[in-house]
């Protein structure tokens, strides 16, 4: 089997993926837009394919028959290289392209993609489509993440899937892990795919520090609440306590107190909320809030790197103490693809670790993801440090 | 055939026609809201079923199976005594109940009319049948503007239908009808169905005016934008002058220039302005403008009445001078039922007449539309007065 | 004495009576705008001359020396005719022209009109001087009830002065006064001043009704508020009941309940509210609100002009059940002063009466006053009709 | 002279320096607030004394007649610990506390403290003066600011002084000054004043940089204007970007073109722009992108600050890099003082230097000011790296 087959392999595994995401879909779940935040299931279906059609097939497929002009201003993201684009807040006002015109679109790309690759050794487009890959991967996670906003923000709160499992029990007991102080080497370090914002290793010289072995659990998160947690401002940034009181904050997103029990609903619909399962769907405000009223704090970005090889990780997003900003050697790359980190890299939170929407081969202990502070739609969740 | 039969006959050509209206829809386009004022198709759908199961079914049917518990919550509008609703802009992010079972709670509900009438002489239960007939009417024609704007608003332009004629010629021209001087009788005079709001005949002393035998058509409109109608703030309110500018107006919604020829969507796809056809899709502001561009003015609601036999109407809803306000002999209905018209009574403007989009039966000389002066959905369109 | 000295001393007057409304502030008092609606005293200070300065001065005054050309700029309102301005909401955000300067400005404007006209006998002269007299004593009232904002909305709750009385007693009880059925003659019908809006004398025909001779009190509107009136959705518009709920609006402007009792902000400092005051600071919503709930109604204008020599007026606005609209006969100016009234003709309610704030020989019978529904700052009050 | 002696002398000059400071200003320009960052002056005179009077003269100077109890509602910033507060959106809104009463409360305060330390020779008051002084100082910067922005902003650009100098050449030429890889020590480390964002000294590693011996100047901003920087979306952060299209953001804050040159209002009035000035008022968003479109950097906090001995600075605050996070073995202070700045540490950039508004001992190396990224209104600048 050579590189390439193993890449189209790899491909046309991933393609298949994002759509057994959406299988339990009903055809109107793929249209709504609740929040800004969340994209249409259809959009991020049609993105993903332009994304390979954009960069891979009409600049290097001779004779390749574009699917739809129309299509790449409709599923444009956020590349201003490339032409005009719908504005992200409008993407759930679209109901055409329908559903089985973006499958459609998805299938001519594939195939496409398909011939190309078997006639071709370059490595420029292996670089590309390795790149698509992991872009297809990561809207995956969105994917999930935004079907699950759109279906637990109804209010007949319907099931996605009867066996997804959401909520995890942290088996790890709280125990401090004592790390020395020293320098370290911090960034990706081997042949196999990153992005950009990994590259660079470099030394960070960190002081002594201790971090948890496990996520905080939702046993622990209600014993913040139920101490007024979200009413004591002094363990809130400022801008947290302007958030949690202009949006009447006073739980993890998802959840709702019937008589008095706290639940959630999780894609297998609504549900008593799991003592022992890693608290998510906090944003950053909520987790510094948490470790503040514990006397403790958040790992830096460096320490969990350095600490990492130490825990079990990959149910849930980590939230850390960095701003997602540029490692000392980072170049962005050229051309459209150079939109695709760097620009980001202000007032953003660096998040570690990967979650349980995560595709397969998509995290890995250098893996950098950034989400605003107040953003809980994520599967995030927290470890202490001090 | 007996008054039941004729009014269930006519309740079940109603609910058929609803659905025939939707038959060119995709899935999709039964589910998005681009803007406030619009509904999403499904949402119509359900609350005209809504109406006849809160008002009728629930309360006058015994033992009458409610179809879902939940269904009242999503489809009630702004009845603010039946209980809580889905807040109006939100209409948009629900992807279900699904299509399908809107349709099957159509059919429950249907059936269940049809049973209950089929064992029922109270006049009270044929009264409520029939304001469920009309306001299901009332429902069509926003279906069908709530449908144009849905797809008017997609890049794709997609074709709604080949068949439908928005843009007839007007056949008149331009010619003063001279009225009288006197006192005129307004309001509804018979023993057919109206509305609480056409009620209470009562006179009115109109000075002698004049009104237009014709309505504006396109190519008159045509003329206030090349003469800069959009740009004489003299010619504008100051709140129309602030829409115009906030809002970047300069034309009739759905207009565009293309090469410098004036194109508008129509439910046929994108065409060229027919200069004959009586203009449409303007706000009141815009009306008022050309009225005040032209020397003249829109007639009051009352001068339209009394003049009304004179002319033809029923393609445009016509933007009057007269504040929707209520008849010196208003009472409104007790209980839900008088939340229908009494509480808009304000800061609205009356339009008169009827459009393209107004189903059969369901409009009357004595009969008062109303919308808030910037909004452009509707096929509304202006006649002059002086 | 002629007409000229006559008319110069009705100028003076009212120059000297602004100046007076003042003579209580703080210089830091003429400078804020807590809100939109309402102007910085210097401001009105300012305007108020400017309009004798832009229309009288600069264009009949040969030779006059312009004051200071920015202060067109900084004082013109919505004269979209006379060039840019500062927009509304900024005009709080500027510290200069200092109050000194503003003051030298209306000394230097003054002056000079009184030089014109002691060598005019123009009638256009004495028409526009006229006019902005009148405008002055309009920024009277504005001015009076800006004043009163500024300072009530003040957490330290200043007193203006000791000795003026917002709140008479209303010495009138509740009776209904009935009025027949027949056509009425509305609209200005001297040779005294007017503005453009009450021109136009014309026939209605009113349907017999009752209106009464007492202004609703501050004890009946307790009794409003006590039995819940601003929580029953039912006796409000829809569109006064989401300005209720989105303002949390649950007593008149300036009231504030201490230790049960209710308190309110007068311009002799914070009072107990007196019971048999007629009530004030409310808005067209709340005063419709209040008449459903006695199962009554606001007058229409026309019900009032042809009632009003039965009772006694002057001490409230009253809100009227008609929107602001123009007469039959309603033609606006020429020019600039064109604008004065008609481009607000659209989406405002009108009042009819005075207010203790209300300068002498400003009100009238015809008089026309006009806000939008939701505005609390004027001395609006109510009278019921059935 | 003892400690006390020299504290109290500092603490006098202090407070007559702030007086300096509004010594040119009409008694109007103390009282407005055209934007949300800036405050009103006598704001800031009120707020110092306050913050004197409450943590110090109020807990400590037993006997101590407080000199208006609702001063601490009107004067508190965001404190929350120490009771209700005006919102910050409202200050500009409020007439009163004249100005008179304001300069009494200092008046009353000042004496109070020299009383207070003409007997005590406690270790706690001394800190505890100290900050309070340190307070005062920043606020004397933010003063000037916001003074500059009041004038700025008022369309007749008032002069504040002929002799403030804001535009000084800068001397030194562009030259890479090359620092070495390693280890370096960061944060205060002495016994003189500092903020407790500045202790925890502590190792950094830093890879081998270069930073510029001078500031970027008027002449080389305008550079990248002229060569379309602000429309090349690839120089920008996407947030950044937004910021640059909805603001329609194209030059520093204060430069008007006129007839084609470049012009900025100054203290000392409207000037040309001196193009060897350095460039100030510039936001986080136009520092980086004018340093991406030059192919370099922002250096980090920590690379200025070990790189700081080798250039001179204190004309302009510069933008880092670095975002405000606290320091490895960061504790904040007990009580309301701990409200200082922790709170403030996310979402904000870190400036280091000084400006030409900074008052003297104000600044020193450790100092970290910091900002939101899209601010201008203080003294900012930017110096390369790469």
């Amino acid at each position: 089997m050579t590189l390439t087959d193993s890449l189209v392999d790899f491909f046309l595994e991933t393609r298949k993926h994002t759509e057994n995401i959406c299988e339990p879909l009903e055809i109107e779940d793929y249209v709504v837009q609740p929040i800004v935040d969340v994209s249409p299931p259809k959009w991020h279906l049609g993105h993903t394919t332009w994304f390979f059609e954009e960069f891979i097939l009409k600049p290097h497929f001779k004779g390749y028959m574009i699917f739809d002009e129309d299509f790449s201003f409709v599923f444009n993201s956020y590349y201003e290289t490339v032409g005009k684009r719908v504005v992200r807040s409008d993407r759930g006002n679209l109901s055409r392209p329908s559903v089985e015109s973006v499958y459609a679109y998805r299938t001519h790309v594939t195939q496409a993609i398909k011939n190309l690759f078997s006639a071709t050794q370059s490595q420029e487009l292996y670089d590309l489509l390795e790149i698509g890959i992991h872009h297809e991967k990561q809207h995956q996670e969105l994917l999930l993440t935004d079907i699950k906003f759109i279906l637990g923000n109804n209010p007949l709160l319907p099931i996605y899937s009867d066996s997804f499992t959401e909520h995890p029990i942290e088996t790890e007991s709280q125990e401090w892990i004592s790390m020395d102080e020293g320098i370290y080497e911090i960034g990706h370090n081997s042949n196999a795919f990153c992005y950009d914002n990994e590259l660079g290793r470099h030394k960070v010289y960190l002081h002594p520090f201790k971090i948890s072995r496990n996520l905080i659990t939702n046993q622990e998160y209600i014993e913040f609440i139920e101490a007024g947690g979200y009413k004591k401002f002094d363990v809130w940034h400022a801008e947290g306590w302007d958030w949690v009181n202009q949006n009447g904050i006073s739980a993890p997103l998802y959840w709702h107190s019937i008589d008095g029990v706290w639940h959630n609903y999780t894609l297998n619909g609504l549900q008593k909320v799991t003592p022992k399962a890693p608290v998510t769907h906090i944003s950053y405000f909520e987790a510094f809030a948490f470790a503040q009223w514990k006397g403790c704090r958040l790992a830096t970005e460096f320490e969990w790197e350095a600490a990492q090889t130490n825990f079990s990780w990959g149910q849930r997003w980590e939230w850390t103490e960095s701003a997602y900003l540029p490692y000392p050697f980072y170049k962005k790359a050229d051309g459209a693809l150079g939109e695709y980190n760097g620009k980001f890299m202000v007032n953003q939170k660096v998040l570690r670790g990967g979650s349980v929407a995560t595709p397969i081969r998509h995290t890995r202990p250098t893996y950098r993801n950034f989400f605003q502070t107040s953003l809980r739609w994520q599967y995030t969740g927290l470890r202490l440090a001090k």
